[in-house]
């Protein structure tokens, strides 16, 4: 632990460089890194240089690592104590529909304390707080209160499909005791949170046939067996009346979260109403007796994303169709074995298809959720530091959906990771006009100085 | 009753007569009267022109009466006795995909007994037997054995349009003791048949809609309501195990066919096993315990002809749509009113649809089965009368779909219809290489000289 005398001065620094920090983040942001479209691999290049050029500047064993795609920046900086791994990407998402952006959004301008640009949350601002971080303890103590490796990509926007393969090959580099992912949000813009679990996700697409062609219902209506109404009938046993999910051993492992963990939800005062009733919903459709957070970060689920057959233009067409299909995708909660469910699936719906009609399946990804451990000193001692700087006891969340990385890290290096963000749910990533509040940037700044100090 | 002397002199002077009986056949046939192209308009007046000539030759006061759409070709021949409506079409189907035929659509072959062409079954083989016959009583006996009315139509192939206001305007004229309708198949080569029951078919099509927009099923799946999964409950609550349809009311006034139509079914030999493995199936769908003839003929039936909701594009989006939506139809047997069995079903469905989701109903037509009275004096006669020609049994057959001028005439006109026709199942109609055995044609005028006589 950092003695309390040199954290206020690292902070003080952080307040002091706080106008250098972000013309920094604005130079990044003025690199148009869009990873989807190959116009812009020059960019990506650059943009890749430019962080590598900051890593060095705080005295980093950096490098730009080729990939069979973008290049990975990779810095090292030797420490005392504990080994963290820093993930952030410098890839952004395309610009459209660029008329609908109120300025270039590649000349980031600070409009009402926002700083409005593509990237300027997702994930340039949020990145750039933890290396501001790194200058101001460097400023202040000539190094880094740990150890501490970057690891910064450049396809998280297109797929992350070069990432697997370059953890693989670069393990014993950038295996440390934990990683630090800031890709995500804060609870609310005065609650600091840390996102401990994320749902896994199994995704399969199930066809079945039927009579071998098209077939005219006035001809063969009522004696020929209609996949329309074979896959109906699968969809709607998939579901209990109850609202849970009946896939047999769909729920073998899944435990009730801690106590600890329902009450500090329950203080949470997350907004059910507010929160379906923004869809134009009010009704939870889940399992009967959970509450929605519960429901959307800790249960399983089942959803039917997509299901065709027959005809479906204009008008109408007395057919019997000889194929229908869905997309069917499992979010999986911690305890839950990807391929179990998979399995146990297939076998559901085999056991539902008449014996003259015939099912194929086709696999559409999976992967296992994430926990972390609640109990972990990494996570308790983040904790703190962020209740210390935001002055309200940080959230402990979950995420309905996946983080890749996340899995990967565990995968592949059998590495835990802290997901801490500033990013507030209005920053409008992905769409026009992104933003992301001057205070995110310079808070998440001192946010950091403070989970490394609480580190070492 | 025509005495029996006169009868063998009318048939006689068919086989006399038959090579020009095909040639005035191939006449018609080479009138391209396609009538869903308006590029063919101007064939379509010549073959009612032709057709009118036709019927002033057999002394009939006929005219070509206009529509909103191609004219009716309409006729009276006064005569003792009941009266009379024959019905055929004039207008054919597209010839597409030319290059699958063997010759020139609209130039008639005569191919190993058989007339192949465009037409040469569906309708003008058909229709010419009628009118072939009527010539056969005018050059033997100077006059026709019954009053007749003909209507010709020019509409069929392309929906009718004009025929149920036409048949408004002109009821005084047209209606009749009895229609003969002559457009369907003959039960195998060698058994004659009347069709005596036709389905009706109610169409409707019903969109779930529950979030407004779509949603992430990261973010939201469990919680918010899925409208694939509403849907398929929906689907599968149609049917129950047994293969019957669910719908409250569903089979009210639905009576088992008579023990003298089922023993005349059973005795046709119908083969369940080579009508399902045509199409790749083996086990019949529909209420369990029913033959498959009469799952297609005599009951009820509820069928999804299309479905859709969410993505259904190459590989996988974890959406939640906000809607989904299905097309579906009932064919009904007599004693169903289509009226009551839509609202049932959108009160079903109503029932199914959570309270914060929303339901739409679009129509998609309604009509009533058709079930002739099997004790009628006209259904007997001609049954005999034909039974006589093919030494043969007369079927009395059903039919899974509809013709709908046998419903606009039982609406509109009040009155029944015998659909007699001598197609066969492999005439090709519609498709590439029609063709009208010779027999068909030759047999089928001999078959309406004796049906005539029989009324007489």
């Amino acid at each position: 632990m950092a003695d309390k005398a040199q954290l206020d001065a690292v902070l003080a620094q952080v307040d002091k460089d706080i106008d250098a920090s972000l013309s920094r983040l604005f130079e990044l942001i003025r690199i148009p890194s869009i990873s989807t479209d190959p116009a812009y691999a020059d960019h990506m290049r650059k943009a890749a240089d430019w962080l590598k050029g900051q890593l060095h500047e705080l005295d980093f064993d950096a490098g730009v690592r080729p990939t069979p795609g973008y290049p990975m920046v990779v810095g090292h900086a030797e420490g005392e104590g504990p080994h963290v791994l820093f993930y952030g990407h410098y890839d952004v998402q395309p610009v459209d529909p660029i008329e609908l952006w109120n300025s270039d959004p590649f000349d980031p301008q600070l409009v009402d304390g926002k700083i409005v640009a593509r990237g300027a949350s997702d994930d340039k601002g949020q990145l750039m707080t933890f290396i501001e971080a790194c200058r101001a303890w460097k400023a202040v103590t000539g190094k880094l209160p740990v150890k501490v490796s970057v690891l910064l990509e450049g396809e998280e926007e297109s797929g992350s499909h070069s990432l697997p393969g370059f953890l693989d090959e670069a393990k014993a580099e950038l295996k440390a005791d934990i990683a630090l992912v800031c890709d995500t949000d804060m609870w609310d813009p005065q609650t600091p949170s840390i996102t401990t679990m994320l749902r896994g996700l199994v995704g399969e697409e199930v066809e079945i046939t039927c009579a071998s062609q098209d077939l005219h219902s006035g001809m063969f209506g009522n004696a020929a067996r209609n996949p329309n109404q074979v896959l109906a009938d699968i969809i709607s046993s998939l579901r209990a009346r109850d609202g849970s999910v009946t896939v047999p051993g769909f729920y073998d492992g899944v435990e009730d979260i801690p106590d600890s963990l329902r009450a500090q939800w329950d203080a949470l005062g997350f907004d059910e109403k507010a929160f379906l009733g923004d869809v134009g919903l009010s009704i939870p459709a889940g399992e009967k007796g959970r509450s929605v957070l519960e429901q959307i970060w800790a249960r399983p689920t089942c959803e039917i994303n997509g299901m065709i057959g027959g005809y479906t233009g204009e008008g109408f067409k007395t057919v019997i169709p000889a194929r229908a299909s869905a997309k069917i995708s499992f979010r999986l909660v911690a305890g839950q074995d990807p391929k179990k469910i998979r399995e146990a699936f297939r076998a559901h719906v085999k056991a539902l298809v008449p014996a003259d009609c015939e099912v194929s399946f086709k696999e559409h990804g999976g992967s296992p959720a994430i926990a972390l451990p609640l109990d972990g000193r990494f996570l308790n001692q983040a904790k703190q530091a962020l209740s210390e700087e935001w002055g309200k006891e940080t959230a402990l969340t979950g995420s309905g959906g996946s983080i890749p990385v996340v899995g990967e890290f565990r995968r592949r290096l059998d590495m835990d990771s802290l997901m801490i963000g500033f990013a507030l749910i209005d920053d409008r990533i992905h769409s026009p006009n992104e933003k992301y509040n001057l205070e995110s940037f310079h808070r998440g700044i001192r946010s950091w100085v403070r989970v490394l100090a609480s580190f070492a």
